[in-house]
């Protein structure tokens, strides 16, 4: 594809396919960067500003409002999925390929519109940006809001992860933490003078076996809450009685908690063993009772559920601007070998977006 | 030490001390076998035999009856205890340093017999050799029954291993197993998506907990048994249900036991869950009811007990040659960091196995 330069005006399934063959696992960003970049400098309705691998595109229509419109770029391992492919399913046609869920097919629907919308309701800071699919402190809007937080002013977002092309409110705040369990080494020939804290780890296991996840209701929608064992890890040899077992567990918590709260919860499930908090990211409500996002729901005709995953609309949130998710695909889908995307979801995220951008 | 040639007929515990202060952490013999063939070489009473860094040294008396005597000269990696040191403890003087109890001191008595014994009653091949305290393949007794096996010819065999100078009996046999549990994997943040098997080890761990470990007696001797996760291991990354996980098992079983009855007792333990058979040594019967054992408890004036770590006299045992281990030290002492034997026991085994090899 090097060299052939996006049509962003063209059709949108093609458009998909185009940028999901320019292969952008997180770190090799650039040639699906530069692409952009060059494909939106010949609008002139749009101010282009490059950070690293990230594009910002801004309307400066005169607007008193502004709504920030961001999608990633990057994309997890290539699984021998690409060039993409357009396949008939039972009922429907798909784009298969890596990319096309998680979540190109979104960003193929930024660019369109970026491109085509040289009038708007709003003015619009549409950015694309690089490094989501790996750790948090390479995160491209992460960089932009250490590097340029006036560029993420707004008074609304929409991240256009996958959703089915619906409203998906908020996310789960998440936290891991070691429950570890300690023990007395000795040479397992004499196990009894030993201490097995594998052993003692039963416990932490059988109350994530007995755990009861709950649901809770933030803003009208209704969270569903996760405990989990990620991984264990106990023993240096298979001759020594374990003096130490580390059980990491995640617990995904409703956004309506704190991380304080989220912690003081862990501690209590866990209560009589050691608990070492390793990481955590506070949840982002939904705020759909805010009249941003009470509009958007109302233009793009949604029915709002609430987002499980962690995304980025958490970032926003902390900034204090209320975020949704809307974009096409099955979240289910990314990162899966057979990812693909119905080309159903695509037109409708493009015409729920353009209405809600241009409706008088 | 280097260069300075071993005085084998002069102080045990000073021949102790020289030799421990010869480092010979496992691969590392080179020097220790180079003064110890050096050292041998000149008593015309022995033929000197090397086989990489394993020295057999025999008498040829023509006597009907021989025995083999061994020992390693290999010891686990030095933690800052060297050079040895002869130190005053509460009761007793103690030599404290690496390789004092885990067997130089045995090593020490071979050497001092080897030397002074130019009459016994039995012919003796006394055997010092390399490589025990790491992987069973590299074993130098394992190797010399490969090369020569004519060299471990013997109606009675005697290994110096620690046990406070007293006969320790046979030795319990050994099975690995790993117990495997399966789910599906799913993004953490959909964990309902998934089957946590980590959080299914939770039955493993139960029935190791609950598990009520077994003493057999085998001819005359009590056996302790044990059954104990020694490792565990689940999950690939902190966002992933984890859909495998698994726990490794040593069972520790008596003598009288086959490795197919010690299979079939893990599998019971486990029954329902996939059980691996990784790794197996069956023991050895302490044997006590030959007559060449018998004579040996007698001469020796031994209370024998039985020997719980796996040692070479299962290889012995292996052959249809009865064997039991004296030597001088606390078992539990050995690899540790505190490693140190009472120099009481030093001479007691050394007057203990002059007796019984010169009885007439």
């Amino acid at each position: 594809m090097s060299g052939q330069p996006l049509n962003l005006e063209g059709d949108i399934v093609e458009l998909t396919r185009a940028i999901c063959d320019i292969e952008s696992v997180s770190g090799n960003e650039k040639e699906l960067a530069d692409a952009i970049e060059s494909a939106l400098s010949n609008y002139s309705h749009l101010e282009i500003i490059r950070d690293g691998d990230a594009i910002i595109a801004r309307t400066n229509f005169g607007h008193a409002s502004r709504v920030v419109i961001a999608g990633h770029i990057d994309t997890v391992p290539v699984a021998g999925n690409l060039p993409v492919k357009l396949l008939p399913m039972e009922r429907e046609q798909v784009l298969w390929g890596r990319g096309t869920v998680d979540m190109k097919a979104g960003v193929a629907v930024q660019l369109k519109l970026a491109a085509t919308l040289d009038k708007t309701n709003t003015d619009v800071t549409w950015i694309f940006y690089d490094h989501e699919e790996v750790d948090a402190s390479l995160n491209g809007l992460g960089r932009i809001s250490r590097n340029r937080p006036d560029l993420l002013d707004a008074s609304f977002a929409v991240l256009c992860e996958p959703s089915y092309s619906q409203v998906e409110g908020g996310c789960n705040g998440t936290m891991r933490a070691d429950i570890i369990t300690r023990g007395l080494k000795a040479h397992s020939a004499r196990a009894w003078m030993g201490k097995n804290a594998v052993h003692a780890a039963a416990d932490i296991l059988n109350r994530l076996e007995t755990y009861e996840t709950a649901e809770v209701e933030v803003d009208g929608l209704v969270y569903r809450e996760s405990l989990n064992a990620v991984v264990i890890k106990g023993g240096i040899a298979t001759n020594v009685i374990p003096d130490e077992c580390t059980v990491t567990v995640n617990y995904r918590f409703a956004p309506s908690k704190s991380a304080a709260e989220a912690e003081a919860h862990i501690r209590e499930v866990f209560e009589g063993h050691e608990v070492v908090i390793t990481d955590s990211a506070e949840g982002a409500r939904p705020g759909l009772d805010l009249p941003e996002a009470a509009a958007f729901v109302a233009a793009t005709g949604s029915v709002p559920r609430p987002k499980y995953g962690w995304t980025d609309v958490a970032r926003f949130s902390a900034l204090g601007i209320p975020a949704v998710n809307f974009g096409p695909g099955d979240p289910n889908k990314a990162h899966s070998d057979d990812e693909n995307v119905p080309v159903s979801q695509i037109f409708a995220c493009e015409a729920a977006l353009r209405t809600w951008l241009t409706a008088s």
